[in-house]
């Protein structure tokens, strides 16, 4: 089956909800995890590498977790945008996009559970979930975890942990991680102190696609940087405490705006709007960022009737992985700005034109 | 009577039209005159200019274009903002609204014929119509000063012609101008060429609101530098001439986008009507920007059901003096930004969404 087939709908995928969603997007864990006595993918050899793939795959397909409906693959049956597609729904990293022969993806039917072969590692597992869960992330991956050590052989030091290809994931190749929406933080420009005090608590904070990455969007991913020392829990449960106190600056700084700078939160959100509206042209950059802007506009009461779903789709729909697949012609930057905003001003007919009328401005923000 | 309610609604104004009103906006003639044997204004003690002002006020309002039902005022007598709304409705110069005791102004019904008394001359007769209606102008303005002539010593001299207070002046003291919309050149950055060749010709080019002032909604005022050597109507005609070339090269500016640049053109269009329907503050520069774009859509038939007249009277709506109307407290900066916005959002319910479907783009421009 085709990964395009297979994939939920960009507007199934913007529905799903968790907790604290607005401002906590998606919450994952990922393990890594590689096979005794086999070099590490980059180290390997091609025979080695197709070895170790044609090992890992059936393993990993055979988990009652992933279930007989997932769609397994190597990556080079893969087109390079189906692969920037996959990028861009947050399913694997950048690096795997890179990868082909003796690499492969097993993603469960949910999308729920995606694992990376031969991606640094031999195999990197993740559990998805929306809004904040890192927990029953975690508990899922755990057991994923188990199961796969009755199948597979995997490194193991008494002295280090789960050996890793690289030192940073050594001991418990956890890596927990959230993305978050922090339009109230960037706006009310607190949120380099945020970074700041979350870089000292020893959690790393980055991009909407991860290291090196730019915070398109208001978009914010916060890591965990130690994966040893710590055990698996205390590493989520100390990350989830820390998402919590920035969920709640975040809102807290959405509500000094609200009581202190309404006018320039709803010029703001009334010209994002516009612009995402009735634009011919729109570079993804801007898009985000206003796009931004709108979930915001809907989060505190501003688009009536419109669900933030919407909101999220057209991000998904946005990005130039999803907007090659609306035509088979090759499409430059340009001709990219020129689809993006007849889409967006296509599907913003579905948004209520902005109305602060609606917006409850609370009597005393907290502090 | 209140010059506030003397004056044509700001929609009744908006509506007038003229001869080529897609890029020229209003038509002026203007002649200077003073009385023989007293000192000019700004040379006057004060008796001296009360005296001309007792003279000249009678004489001016008795002329048959004026009118019983014109309005006649000493200057002193109007708010610092009523001075500033004539000058925004292009009916005083700035140097005029600084006057007070011994300068007054007359302006007939029809706001087609408005003489200030006691500017920089005795006196400064000026004829506006709507579009190009240079010819008009001149010829209206002529029998004024034909019958002005019966009525009062006017100083002239056998080698200089009619003498002025400035030698810019001196001769005919006609001053001859056009407001132009020039979107198009501005757009093909074709404007500055223009610009050169049209000083060339011996005209001026300047902005909004006359010289030192900057080119805001890309409108630019074209006038005769020189007023002597040459008999009125053949300044007339020539500029006449130089406008209706400009009219073209505007004209065939628009085609040229719309052939090799539509799309950047809606992009610009489409992006001002959302800016104009969704800001919670916008600046008087952002806003004479962003009408400019609004009143080309409409032009090329992308504002369906639009009239020009609504555009331009928003325009004059916009600015300063005409909001601070809508409130008596004293309005600074920031509020003028917000109110405008709040008056553009409400008004531009009656702007239809721009439809680029609706634009019939050229087989082939003009060279």
């Amino acid at each position: 089956m085709n990964i395009l087939e297979f994939l939920i709908s960009p507007s199934d995928a913007a529905k799903r909800s968790g907790p604290h969603d607005k401002v906590v997007l998606s919450s994952r864990v990922r393990l890594a995890r590689n096979i005794r006595g086999v070099p590490f993918p980059g180290h390997a050899r091609k025979a080695d590498r197709v070895r170790a793939f044609e090992t890992l795959m059936p393993a990993v397909q055979s988990l009652n977790q992933v279930g007989s409906d997932a769609f397994a693959e190597s990556m080079e049956k893969l087109s390079q945008n189906e692969k920037k597609v996959l990028v861009e729904r947050h399913l694997i990293s950048r690096e795997h996009e890179a990868k082909g022969v003796g690499s492969g993806i097993v993603l469960n039917r949910e999308e729920t559970l995606c694992l990376m072969v031969n991606e640094e590692d031999h195999l990197r597992m993740q559990a998805l979930r929306p809004g904040l869960q890192l927990g029953q992330a975690w508990m899922s991956l755990d057991s994923v975890d188990t199961d796969l050590e009755s199948r597979l052989e995997i490194a193991f030091s008494e002295q280090y942990g789960f050996l890793t290809a690289c030192p940073t994931n050594l001991g418990t190749g956890i890596r927990v991680s959230a993305m978050l929406h922090l339009p109230g933080l960037v706006l009310g420009e607190q949120i380099n102190q945020i970074i700041q005090a979350v870089s000292k608590l020893g959690l790393a904070v980055r991009g909407l696609y991860g290291e090196g990455t730019e915070a398109l969007g208001n978009v914010f991913q916060v890591s965990n940087q130690m994966t040893l020392g710590e055990s698996e829990l205390e590493i989520v449960e100390r990350i989830n405490k820390v998402l919590l106190q920035i969920i709640e600056h975040e809102e807290n700084a959405r509500l000094t705006l609200l009581e202190k700078k309404a006018k320039v939160l709803f010029n703001h959100i009334g010209r994002a709007y516009g612009t995402l509206a009735n634009a011919h042209s729109i570079s993804s950059k801007e898009t985000m960022n206003q796009l931004s802007l709108l979930r915001l506009g809907v989060d505190i009461g501003m688009i009536p009737g419109t669900p933030k779903s919407l909101v999220d789709e057209l991000f998904l729909l946005s990005q130039p992985a999803h907007l090659q697949l609306k035509t088979p012609d090759k499409l430059d930057a340009e001709q990219r700005d020129m689809l993006r905003s007849d889409m967006l001003r296509d599907r913003m007919r579905e948004v209520a034109r902005p109305d602060h009328l609606g917006v409850v401005i609370p009597p005393k923000a907290a502090a």
